[in-house]
This record gives C-alpha cells, sequence and structure tokens, in this order.
C-alpha cells in the first residue's frame, strides 16, 4: 500500500479550477494501490478517484488507457469514466505527476472468491472483450512471451534463493512457452491483471473492475488465462475446479471461444503463470526491506504453473 | 501511513448490519494517520469514516473520546459525531479490533499554514475549550510532566546519537519543568494533538477538527502552548510572532486568559516541546528501519524547545 505523492491543499485548489465538478470538498490517499497513487475525492457533486501517475507508469501510455477508459464506459462496461476538464482534456498534471480524475465505483473487492464471484468475472470479461473489439487504438502488451526471456535474465542468478532448480526449470518452460505460443487467435483489447482486488461487488453482482494501466492488445484466451489463475485457485494452492467451470462457462455465454483458444487454454494459463511469477520474481529478489510495498511471494504462481504443465484437456478446467 | 488492520468485504457487511445508514458502498483504507486504521466508508446515505482502534490506544479511554466527540459534535464543535449503531452503542468490534464510524468532515488540511489559518485555530481551541466545560467524563494526560522523565529514561542512553550533550541538556531541562510547572490554572478538556494535519480548512475557514485520540483532561494553556509550537514554526523553525499573535488573540476573544495563564505560557511552551520531542526521539530511536510509519525528527522540538526557553515575555509571543 503506498501514497507516493503527497497531494497539498493548495496544489489541489487550482488543479480543481480546471474542472466541472463542483467544489473540492476532500482529498485523502488511498492505502490500496502499488504502482500509482490514488486519493479518494469528494467534490460538492460526488466521489471521484484522483490518481497521480507514478514512474512505473509510461506517460506515452496514459492516451491509451484513458481513451480505453472512455470507450469502455460508454459502452456501458462498469469501468471508472475520465472525467474530461473544462478544455476536454482528461490527462493533466499535478504536483509534477500526470494525472487524472475518474468517477468512483461502488462495492467492494471479494477478499474469498466464490464461484458465484467467477461466474460474475467470466461475464463481465467477455462483455469487456466484445465491447472493446472497436476501440481505435492499441498497446502492445509489454510483457508477453518475447519479454520473459530477459526478464528471467535478471532474475536468474538469484532465483535457486526463492525454490532449489528454479533458474533451470524457468529456462526450460520458457522453451516450451516460446516454442508453442499461439498466433493467430482472436485479439483485442485485454486487461491483463483482473485480479480480485480489481473487481467490485454488491451483495454477488459485478459492479466494477478497475486499474486499466496494464491494458493492451493481446488474445481474449490470454485474459482469460490470468483470471483463471486469478482466481479458480485456492488458498492452499489447489485449482477449484467448479469456479473455471464457472468463470469460462460464464464468458462462453457472452463470447463463445473457438476450439484453437480451448486447446491453447492450458499453455495460455502456464504463460500467464510465468509472466506473474517472473515480475513477483524480480520484485522478490530487488526490493529492499522495508520498501513501502510488500513484494508477493512468487512460489504461489510457481505452483500454479505446475498445476497447468500438467493439464490434460478441458475437462481439468470444468470443460466437455 | 498505515493501514495496520484489513478489512474484508464479508466482515464488512456483517458490522454494516448494525448501522442504520444505508448500505455500505465502499470501503479504502486511507493512508493519513498513524496510530489507528482509518477508511473512507460510503454508504447510500453519504460519506463516513471507519476506523479501527489499533495496540496504541487504550480501549479503556474509547468511552471518553466517543462520548468527548459526541458532546462537542452536540455542542457545534466541527468535530465527527460517533455514529451510534441500532443498539445506540458508537463503540463496537470488527476484524479484532475496537472499532466506530464518525461522520466525515470536509475541508483540506494546509500544508503552509498562514496567520488566517493560525487565527481560526485559536478561535476554534477557545470554542472547544469551552463547549467541554460541562463534559461529564475525565481522562488524565498520559504524557505530561509527571510523565516525562520515565520517557527521558527510556532514550537516554541514545539520546547524544540525535544531538551532542541532549542527554544532560533534556535532564537539565526537565528539572526546570518539574520544579516550575504550573498548578490552579483553569482545566477541561483539551485536545493535546491539534496539529495542522488535525484541522480541515475551505476557503481559510476552519471546517473540521479531528483525531481526538490524545484528549484529556488538563491546563487549556498548555493546549494553546502545544498549537503555538504546532503552527507558529516556520519550516526553518524561526518563530513566527504574527501567527502567534493571531493566534492567542482569536483565542482570547473567545475565552480571555488570566495573568497567570499568560505568565505561564513559556514554560507550558517549553513542556509542550519536551513532550513532543520526548516521543519523537523514542520512536526515531526504536522505530525498526523500514517500519510503516516514518519516524518525525525530534530535532524539530529541540529547536522549538529553545526557543521557548528564550521567551523573556508576552511580546516574545506578539502579545503587549
Amino acid at each position: 500500500m503506498a501514497v507516493y505523492t503527497e497531494v497539498g491543499d493548495e496544489e489541489l485548489k487550482q488543479f480543481a479550477a480546471n474542472y466541472d465538478i463542483g467544489e473540492f470538498l476532500s482529498c485523502k490517499g488511498i492505502a490500496e494501490g502499488i504502482e500509482n497513487s490514488n486519493f479518494a475525492l469528494t467534490t460538492a457533486t460526488g466521489n471521484f478517484i484522483l490518481t497521480l501517475y507514478e514512474k512505473r507508469v509510461d506517460p506515452d501510455d496514459l492516451p491509451f488507457f484513458l481513451g480505453l477508459m472512455d470507450h469502455l464506459a460508454e459502452a456501458g462496461i462498469p469501468c471508472p469514466t475520465p472525467v474530461h476538464g473544462k478544455d476536454g482534456d482528461a490527462l493533466r498534471s499535478l504536483c509534477g505527476r500526470p494525472a487524472a480524475i475518474v468517477t468512483f465505483l461502488s462495492g467492494m473487492w471479494p477478499r474469498r472468491a466464490t464461484p458465484g464471484h467467477c461466474q460474475e468475472v467470466g461475464r463481465a470479461l467477455a462483455e469487456m472483450h466484445l465491447a472493446g473489439s472497436n476501440f481505435k487504438m492499441s498497446r502492445i502488451n509489454a510483457l508477453s512471451v518475447k519479454d520473459w526471456r530477459p526478464l528471467l535474465a535478471r532474475s536468474k542468478d538469484h532465483a535457486d534463493e526463492v525454490a532449489p532448480g528454479l533458474a533451470k526449470e524457468l529456462a526450460a518452460e520458457l522453451d516450451a512457452l516460446e516454442k508453442g505460443w499461439p498466433e493467430g487467435l482472436p485479439s483485442g483489447v485485454i486487461h491483463a491483471d483482473l485480479f480480485p482486488d480489481n473487481v467490485f461487488f454488491r451483495d454477488g453482482r459485478l459492479t466494477g473492475m478497475i486499474d486499466f494501466y496494464f491494458a493492451c492488445t493481446d488474445m481474449f484466451a490470454y485474459d482469460l488465462a490470468i483470471c483463471l489463475n486469478a482466481w479458480c485457485f485456492e488458498t492452499d494452492l489447489s485449482f477449484n475446479v467448479t469456479k473455471a467451470r464457472r468463470m469460462l462457462t460464464a464468458y462462453r455465454k457472452v463470447r463463445d471461444f473457438s476450439t484453437d483458444e480451448l486447446a491453447a487454454l492450458p499453455l495460455l494459463a502456464r504463460g500467464s503463470a510465468m509472466r506473474f511469477l517472473l515480475t513477483r520474481l524480480y520484485d522478490w529478489l530487488n526490493t529492499p526491506k522495508g520498501a513501502m510495498v510488500t513484494p508477493k511471494d512468487p512460489q504461489e504462481y510457481l505452483a500454479k504453473l505446475r498445476f497447468h504443465q500438467s493439464v490434460k484437456g478441458p475437462a481439468d478446467y470444468g470443460l466437455d
């Protein structure tokens, strides 16, 4: 949890003058969030989220992210809507950082995901994929298969400190992923980071998807693979096939996937596990003790990777 | 900044059933605050603050703190009002911690205090002192003159690491404070921690005073002395006599202080500087590197202490 940049009352007052959303009444840093500084902003017209984009976000990507949220919100997807200033711009600058205000979404993220939550996520993900299909901009996935070997190279000398033989195991897995990585599957805008803390619910209904700052243009089935990893494992790292079935079935009711996509799912799930394993491994080895953000244990994604390596076919994901 | 206890969606839903303030729509941890975990809570009826009291707060003190806020709010003081549950109780339990919901106050705390802010603080402090005079409960100040020597004892072996000769200087100052500490001055409920980050403003008008978790029964002039230290020094630690004059003059318009109180002010200001110096010194020496909370530099209060030692009379605080 982190707020990297403090926003003072005077800076905020000046910033407020750019908008038509009423007097700014309160602005409090939110403890959640890792990449950027987020603030709960209350104005005379309601609640909003103010985000200051920190160094991990490339400013050149911001028009894509904000444009995507505009596009998806317009299409009825429950995502934050950028608030445009009096000059029409959603993206401006505050305290030396790129900054934007987006609408506030109600709901709480689920600490214990249920099969019902997974079903909602499957449906909403498919709706998002369809809604994004006519979005004009594109963004290369900066954390896809071609990026994993350089990422591993930065950690491999110390990887075995996390698990004996890990460097070798990951190198072999990378060979397989690079060799078998599918091409030509249906692609478009994907969220690429739809973890439980990015999805809000009220009374079991999905009310919001947030944090589009890894969104990119990639295979839809890869987004689904990320969600399988993020939502369908229990805390003891066993795979819950009921959750997977509910998620995949709900997804395909909205956007049916082809037999090619279904066949690729185990490999995509391995790739997704590799992607989060590698970033967590790097952060685990390189985050100074006592940093503002506690790194997540890479072991979790090693277990998930090994599960998907063992998958024989769609039945292991709960499909016929 | 810190949220020590995470509140899950399921725990929150159960907790919400105790209240009549509408469906709980959102609950986000706030990065500000050091002692307790605070959350920006949005319900169908508006915004609130949810606080979980952490280990530094004695649960036995909570009825005093919450009762005081009830009392002051009733008297029109702009402070958070505890929200009572359906059973009438404001204090209950959440995630194993004592917990309470209070009303949300608009405004921002000033990063750069102006003489105008100081005037507002003086007025509001006096109004709070008057409003608290018929509050029935009392609480001993756990960080007053008799507590400072034991507090120094816990730091003195390492005090000179902060400033050469500091242990000896503070011991001598303590002798003077213990010997000269006034008795019989007008007393009642004081805030005891009214720093700029505990006071909200809108357009230069004070809109809220928060964080009553050091409030206690002590001399009113000591509260004023704390505010002199917290509000009237510049960032270069020079004393701004204009700010002091505006604060004291605004205070005495609401509750005039006696010549005894005025005469005691320099010593009380030294005592107040000692109190914050000692707790900061202890935290400075004992907070592990990389803790969630960054300790504040005790040197700041050493400089303030020395200023008040040099004070010759009321004119140094801007009074005739």
